[in-house]
């Protein structure tokens, strides 16, 4: 895996807004925000995507996100938020190193969501669903 | 808090498609799906938004959140992916009972994102991370 610019600011090699550190877990505030109190937190371990992720570093940034946003969102004033991990270019991740994003909406900032729902065919999702529960 | 569909969805009196259960947190396939494979994972905890929901829910939907990951992208070839968890109606929350959605983002389908970055202005961002920090 190549060395990305969060495993530089893991390292205090680059500085960071930082708003909380643990054992397993680094947050700080993105660099391009789309909006005030955009927060990243990530896991110091080096997994590119969510699904390379350790379940002990997983728990550990699952523990502390509530905590976060409720700080996030008490700074801000904002009262609505996204909470964003993205894997794969494709899906619109840009550093190869598993983030989360809390992103406040507010002030007509924030997260622009597209939702091209479909219905769904069940009898499709029952054989889906059964294929991904065998895998767990 | 008034009832949700997630709560009865949990209490067995609304069918699901399951893909994986615990002590603690329920997944299953979204009904409205933005792509083949798109799941929910919620906590069995009847909290709103992520930032009420205890700190031992969190933990718990974070450490199985990388193998439903794995899961559903075996079964759907999938190679990039959406985690999104929305909070407020302003953040495109529907269901009023904290939810994580898993979003293949293949043939063409998947979640849209739109992503106005600004510059981020250091000496506010100091003050602003210091802020965050403080609550902390």
């Amino acid at each position: 895996m190549s060395e990305t610019v969060f495993a530089k600011i893991i390292r205090g090699e680059i500085p960071c807004h930082r708003v909380y550190e643990d054992e397993h877990v680094l947050s700080f505030l993105d660099v391009g925000p789309l909006s005030s109190g955009h927060t990243l937190v990530i896991p110091k371990e080096p997994a590119v995507t969510l699904d390379e992720l350790s379940d002990e570093s997983a728990a550990a940034i699952g523990r502390v996100l509530p905590r976060i946003c409720r700080a996030v969102m008490q700074t801000t004033g904002a009262s609505a938020y996204n909470v964003l991990q993205n894997n794969g270019s494709d899906a619109h991740q840009a550093v190869m190193h598993v983030h989360f994003h809390i992103i406040p909406k507010h002030e007509g900032k924030g997260l622009g969501i597209g939702w091209d729902a479909q219905d769904i065919d069940h009898e499709q999702a029952a054989r889906l669903a059964e294929s991904i529960a065998s895998r767990l």
